[in-house]
C-alpha cells in the first residue's frame, strides 16, 4: 500500500473549488500563449527534498517517519515506489535527483555505481510504465565527508578524481534515462577561509572540470544542457559560483560561454542579494537562462530555507522574465522546497506541492497577460527611444571620447532628465498580479 | 590663517607617546620589506570626505561649519587652501578627487570645465610647492540630477554624451596633474527597478563607455591605470559592478581585461557580501588588483558608512593580500572615509586621519612579517601538494572524464579527507596581529 | 493653478477599468465587516514624504522641481496649498506632518514655534473647508544639527530642554487641529558609537520625557493616543526604540504600557529582523498596536527605502493581524512611503499613492474575507486545544516542577509531535490573496 | 590512551614562545586588576561543540572520527574520559554541557534521568580528582523530535509538562555537581510560522514556565544564578528571547527581572543586529548580566557559526563592558564555539582553544589597561556632565513640558551642538588593543 494511502491524484476544479486536494489554478491542459500550461511549466518534484530530507535542521534530527529510510538498496525501492506514486498524485511531468538521493552509498567508487546503476533501471521502468520524465540528474559532491574540502576544487588531486568519476557515472545515468539537463551545483566548491585556500589553482581546477564535463557530454551525445547553480554561501563561507555575473565570467575566462546555461534558484538568488528576477533576467539578457529551482526563501532569515512559494506578485515577475526570454528549452520548474520539519504527515507533503503549483500556474499566466498586453515592453522601449537614431547609435559605435565632448561643448548640450515613472509602471503589472 | 589653526605637522614619535597629535607607528622612512613605508602604502586624503562633506545624512543635513562651503571660485579656492594645509599637517604624500569636489558646477558644460581647469591650475601650484602628489582624479556621476538614471548607461542618450564629455575633461586634469590612475565608479550606473531598466541595452552602453575611455587613455599618453571601482548597490538598488567576479566578467566581454584594474573599497566588499581580503585576493588572482580604498563598514549597518578604519587583524589581512600580489604599483591606499557627523572640529579631522593611519602602519607591517615569515604560504603550499606531481598536472590538463573513472575503479580509489588545520592557521596569523 | 494641474480628484471605477487615474478597489463607501473601507482603512498622506521630500539621497541633490521650494512663510502656503490639492485628489480623509515638513526654521525657538501656529491657522481653515482630518501630528527632532546628539537622550541638557519645548508647541498643534494622535519617533535616540554614550542615563532621560509628554497630554486634556514608532537604526547605529519587543520593556519600565502605543511601519520591522506582521501581532497581543505606517522595504536594500507597498499577500497578512486585534481606533493607515528620486512629475506623485491605495483595499478585503471565513482561527484554535482542559490550565498556573516531573514519570509520559500543517495553513491563505 | 595521545598540559610560556602547544598570553596566575587571570576570565569548555559535535552541516554529515561516538552508557563513559582529558590538557577551570550531550537518550523519560545521575556521577568523580568545576549546566529542549514545535511554548500541554521534568532534571545534577548557574536558551520557543501560532498563548506559557523553574531553585536552595542566552532566530524562524531588550520586557511583564539574568552571546547578538559590547553594556546597564558565550559569528554568513574568537579588538570591547559591569560572579566565560568541520584531529580541538585563550586573555589585559588608565570614562564623563548640575536634575526629575517650554522661549535658549569626538575616542582605544 502506498505511503499516501488513499489520496487519489490532485485534479483541476477551477477557482471556486474548497477542495484542499485539488489545483484551483493549475490545469495542464489550458492554453497560454500558445501552449499548454505543462509544457510552459514543465513542472519537476525534488527526489532530495519530498523524498530523501528528513526533517532535521541544525539543531535537531529527524523528526519525518517515512517508512522507506534506511541506507540499503530495498530501502532505496521502496523509496522510489513512493516517489512515483507522488509524482503520479500530482501528475507533474518531471522529476530530478542527485545520486546520492537514490542509492545507497556502496564500500567502493564500484559498488556505488552498481547501486546508482540498479536504481536507475528502476527507475526506467517507471518512467517507461508513468510517462514521468527526468528534467534533470546530479551528483551530490557535498554530502560525504570526502568532499568536505571541495570536490573539483579540492586540495587533493584524488578527490578530483574521484569527483569526475562521480560526475560520469551521473551523466551516464541521466543520459541513459532520457533526462533533459545535467547540473552542478558545487556546495563545497569554495572555501571556509580564505586562509588555507589557494584560489589561483581552485579556479583552474574549476574549469578543467568543467571542460571535461562539456567534453565527455559530447563524446556520449547527451543532447540536453549543461547547467550550473549559482549560490554565493552555504555550505561554504565563499562559493565561487556566487552568482549569474560572476558565473559569466568564469565561462568567459574559460572559453565555455556557449557550451553552458544556468539553473537559477530563488532562494540562492535572495543570499546573493539579488532578487530572483534579477538573475533571471541578466541570464537572459548574456543568453544563460537555462531552468529554474522554484522555491521561496524567507527574507528575515539568513540561510537557505527552501520554503514552497505562495507569492503570486513575485512568481509571475519571475516567470515575465522567463517567457520574455522565449521560455524553457530543456528547462523547467524544480520545486527545490522542502516541507518544514514540523510538516509530518504524507497530506503536508502533497499539499505543499499543491499549494506551489497553484501558485505557479497563476504566476505564469499572470506574467503571459503581462506580456501578451505589451505595456510593460512599451513603456520600457519609449524609455530608450533616444538610443534608435542613427546619430545616437553612431556615439556609441564610432565617437570617441574627445569628439563627443566637443560636440557637447558645441551645441551646449545641457540635457534634462525625465521621470522613471517607476511606480506607474508597479501600478501596471499590479494589475495583472 | 588656517582652519586647522595651530595644529603642527604630525610627527613619528614612536608607539609609547601619549600625545594624541603624534603618530606611534607611521614612519614614513621605516623601511619594510626593503621599501620605505611611505611607498608601501602610499597614503592618500580623499577630498569629497575630507573637505567637501558637510555632515549630512539621510535624516539629517549640514552639521559641520567649514569656512570655505559655499558655491562659487573663492570658496572652492579656499577650500585648496585648507586641503593643501590638511596634506601637509598628515604628511601624506598623495591625495584624490572628483571634479565636483573641487569646482563649482557651471552654468553649462563648458565652464564647468573651465572651473576644474583653474582650480586644477591651483592645484598644480600648491602640488610644486608641497611635493604632494594626486593619486587619481575622478568623475562625480551621480549627484547632479541629470545623472539620476545612470551617466553611460542612461536611456538617454545625451546623458551619455554628458558623460563623455565630462570623463574627458576630467582624465585630462587628471593627466595633467601627473595623476597615476583614473578611476571610474559607477554609483548610478545600475538600476533603482529592473521593470524599466533594459539590461541589454545598458550593458552594451556600459562597454562602449569603457572602451572608449581605454581608447582616449592611450591617444593622450596617459601612463596610469584605469580602475573600475565595484561596489554592488547604494545609491542604486543594484550597481552593475557589483563585485570582482562581476567586473571580471564584464571585462572579459568587452575585451578590456588587460586595459583596466580595479580600486577595491572595505565598504563595497562588505556590502558585496565578502570580506575586504576576499575581494583582493581574487583581484590579485585574476591580475586585476589595482588600487583601495581604504575604509571601513559598520557590520551591523546595511549602508556605506564610510568609516575609518580602526581594527588592525582586518587591516592585517587586507595588506597581506596586497603584499601578496606585489605591492601597489600605481596604485595606494586612499581614505575613504569620513568623519561621523557628530564630529564637528578640525582636530576630529585631522585626528580621524592620523588614528587611521597608524591602524594602516600597524596592519602593513604585521602584514609584512606574515610575508617574511612564510609560515601562512608553507601550509598553503603543503595543502595543495598532491597537485605538484605530473601525474596531477596530466589529469588536470590532458585526462578525460571516463579515463579518470577508469582509473578510479581499477584502482578502487578511497581518498580521505585531511584536516583543513583552519584555527592553527588562525592562530598562526593571531601571532602577528 | 494647483501643481497638479487638470488631475481630476480620483473616482472608484471598478477592477476592469484600464484608467490609471481611478481606483479599482478602493471604494470608500464599500462595507467590510460592517464598516466603511474608508473608516476601516483612515488613510493619511505623509506631509514630509509627498510634500517636502526633494529627491535627494546619500548620493545627490535634489531631483525634484516643486514650485513651493524654499525657506519663507510664502513658500510654505504654496506648500500647504499643494498639500491640500493633492489630499482632495486623492480623497483621503487624513493627513500627517512633523513641524518642520510645514514651517520654515525660525530664528528662535519663538519664531519657529510662532511659523508653526501660523501654518497650522491655515491648515485649520482648509480642514474645515475639505473635511480632511489631522491622523497625527510630530516633531522632527532629527534634521537640524542641535538634534544630531540625540534630542531626549542628548548629553547636553539643554538640547532636552530645546526638545520639551518643542514637542509641546507640536503637541498643542496637535490638540488644537484635532488630531487623532501624537507620534514620537527618536531616529537620533540612540547612539553612534557606544564609546562616547552613556546608556544608563541616556535610558533614563528618555523614560523622564515619555512621562511629561503623557502627562501634559493628560494636562491639556489631548484624547488621542501617544504612539511611539519602532525603528532599530537608520539614521542612528542603533536606536533605543529598536523594535515592539524591546519598547514594551521600556515602558514597563517607566510605568507607561498603559499610556503609550505604538505606529509600526513595515520597513522598520524589516530593517529590526522582522516582518511586518510579527511586529503587529506582537504589538497586538501585547495591547499596544495604535497606528500603522503603511510602506515596503526593498528587501535587497539595507536601509529604509520608504517605497509604496505593492505586494498584496504581505499587505493582506499586515491588515490581517490589524482587524484581529480589532481594527483601528485613533489610528489609521499612514503612507510613510515617497516616489522615486526619479519620478519627477506630478502625474508620479498622485498615481503612486492611486497604487498603493488599490493595494491597500485589496489587502483589507483579503483580510476581512478571511477572518469572515475563520479557517485560520480555526486551525490556531485547534492546534492548541489540548491547553483548554482543566488539567492543562491547573498545570500551568499552579503546578510547580516537581510535580510536574513526578507525573511524568508515574504515567510514563511520552508525547508524540503533531504536524504543523505549514503548508496547508498557507495554501488556505493564498485562496484569499 | 588519550584521544589526544602524547600533547601535554599548555603551559604558560609568554609571548616570544613559537610553541604552538603553548600559551603565550594567558597565564592563570598573572594578576589583573587585583584578580588572578583565571579568576577573571572563568574559562569553560563546551561539551556540545568539543565532545558531541560530530563535523556535519545542514549540506553534509559526520566528517569527525572520534572514538567516543555511540548512543549507550559506554560511549557516554568514554566521551567523558576525553573531555575531561581536554579539560586538563587546557588547564581551564570549568565546563558547561545539556543533558543530551553527555548521555544516551532513553527509552522513557525516567531511563534518561537515569542516564543523566549515572554519568553525572562519574562527573562528581572526576571533579573531585581534577578540581575542575562545573561553569553551568542546561538541558537539550530542541534536537529530539519532540522539541519541534516548542518546549515551554508547545501547543501540547504535554510537552510542557516533559519540559518542566526535564528541567527539573537537569537542575538537581547541575545543583549536586556544585554547578554555578543554570542556563535556558529556547531554540524552539518561537516559531516557525506565525500563522500557525498563538503568540498570547506562548508568551503566558513561558513566562509560567520561566516563573517555576525559579521557584524550583529556591526550593531546592540551589544559590547559582538562574540564565536565559537570548538569540534571536535559528533554529525558529523568529525565537521569543530575541536580545536583551526584548528579555528585559519578558523579566519585567512576569516580575522576574530581580531572578534572572542573562548569557550573552557573541554571535547571537550579531544575528540580532547588534555588537558583542552593545548587548553586554545593555545588559551591564539593566543589571542582567550573568555569563558570556564567546565565540566569533562571521559576518558574512546569516547564520551561527560558532567559531572561536580571534579578534583582540573585538574581545577587549566584551571585557571591557563586563569589567566596567563589576565582572563575573557566578558567570563566566564559556566556549560555545566549534572547530570548522574540516579540522579533524584531536589537535586541532586542542589548539582552537589555545588559540580563543590567548585572545581572551589578551582582550581581558587590554580592557583593564584601560579602565585602569580610566580614559574613556573620563571621556564619557565630560560629555554628559551639563547634567550633573542641580537644575538639569531638577529638570530631569520635577519639571513639566510646558515649564521647560516657557524657559527655553524666557531665555532664548539656542543650544549648540559639540563634537562627540568619535573618532578620537577610537584612536585611544587603539592604543590598548
Amino acid at each position: 500500500m502506498s505511503y499516501f494511502k488513499d489520496i487519489a491524484p490532485i485534479q483541476f476544479e477551477g477557482p471556486d473549488s474548497d477542495n484542499e486536494f485539488a489545483y484551483r489554478h493549475y490545469d495542464p491542459n489550458e492554453v497560454v500563449m500558445g501552449k499548454r500550461m505543462e509544457d510552459h511549466l514543465r513542472l519537476a518534484v525534488a527526489y532530495w527534498h519530498s523524498l530523501a530530507y528528513e526533517g532535521g535542521d541544525p539543531f535537531g534530527g529527524r523528526t519525518f517517519e517515512r517508512p522507506w529510510y534506511g541506507d540499503d538498496m530495498a530501502a532505496a525501492r521502496a523509496k522510489a515506489d513512493a516517489a512515483f506514486d507522488l509524482f503520479g498524485i500530482l501528475n507533474v511531468p518531471f522529476f530530478c535527483f542527485h545520486d546520492a538521493d537514490v542509492r545507497p552509498e556502496g564500500g567502493s567508487f564500484a559498488e556505488s555505481r552498481r547501486n546508482l546503476e540498479e536504481i536507475c533501471d528502476v527507475f526506467a521502468g517507471k518512467m517507461q510504465q508513468t510517462g514521468t520524465r527526468l528534467l534533470w540528474g546530479t551528483a551530490n559532491m557535498f554530502s560525504h565527508r570526502r568532499w568536505m574540502a571541495g570536490a573539483a576544487t579540492n586540495p587533493d588531486p584524488e578527490i578530483f578524481a574521484y569527483a569526475a568519476a562521480t560526475v560520469k557515472a551521473c551523466m551516464d545515468v541521466t543520459h541513459q534515462l532520457g533526462g533533459e539537463n545535467y547540473v552542478l551545483w558545487g556546495g563545497r566548491e569554495g572555501y571556509e577561509s580564505l586562509l588555507n585556500t589557494d584560489l589561483t589553482r581552485e579556479a583552474e581546477q574549476a574549469g578543467a572540470f568543467l571542460s571535461k564535463v562539456v567534453e565527455y557530454k559530447h563524446k556520449i551525445g547527451f543532447k540536453g544542457a549543461i547547467l550550473i547553480e549559482p549560490k554565493p554561501q552555504e555550505p561554504a563561507k565563499h562559493q565561487y559560483d556566487f552568482d549569474v555575473g560572476t558565473i559569466y565570467g568564469f565561462l568567459k575566462r574559460f572559453g565555455l560561454e556557449n557550451e553552458v546555461k544556468l539553473n537559477i534558484e530563488q532562494g540562492h538568488a535572495i543570499l546573493a542579494g539579488h532578487s530572483f528576477e534579477h538573475e533571471l533576467a541578466l541570464a537572459g539578457s548574456l543568453g544563460l537562462l537555462g531552468s529554474i529551482d522554484m522555491n521561496r526563501n524567507d527574507y528575515q532569515s539568513g540561510w537557505d530555507t527552501d520554503q514552497f512559494p505562495n507569492n503570486v506578485p513575485e512568481v509571475a515577475l519571475a516567470y515575465y522574465e522567463v517567457l520574455r526570454a522565449g521560455g524553457f528549452e530543456t528547462g523547467g520548474t524544480n520545486f527545490d522546497a522542502r516541507v518544514r520539519r514540523q510538516s509530518l504527515d504524507p497530506e503536508d507533503l502533497v499539499l505543499a506541492h499543491v499549494g506551489a503549483i497553484d501558485i505557479c500556474a497563476r504566476g505564469l499566466k499572470a506574467a503571459a497577460a503581462m506580456l501578451e498586453d505589451g505595456g510593460l515592453e512599451k513603456m520600457r522601449a519609449e524609455r530608450y527611444a533616444g538610443w534608435d537614431s542613427d546619430a545616437s547609435q553612431a556615439m556609441l559605435k564610432s565617437e570617441s571620447l574627445d569628439e563627443i565632448a566637443a560636440r557637447v561643448e558645441e551645441t551646449n548640450l545641457n540635457p534634462q532628465p525625465r521621470s522613471g515613472r517607476q511606480e506607474r509602471v508597479e501600478n501596471w503589472v499590479s494589475r495583472f498580479v
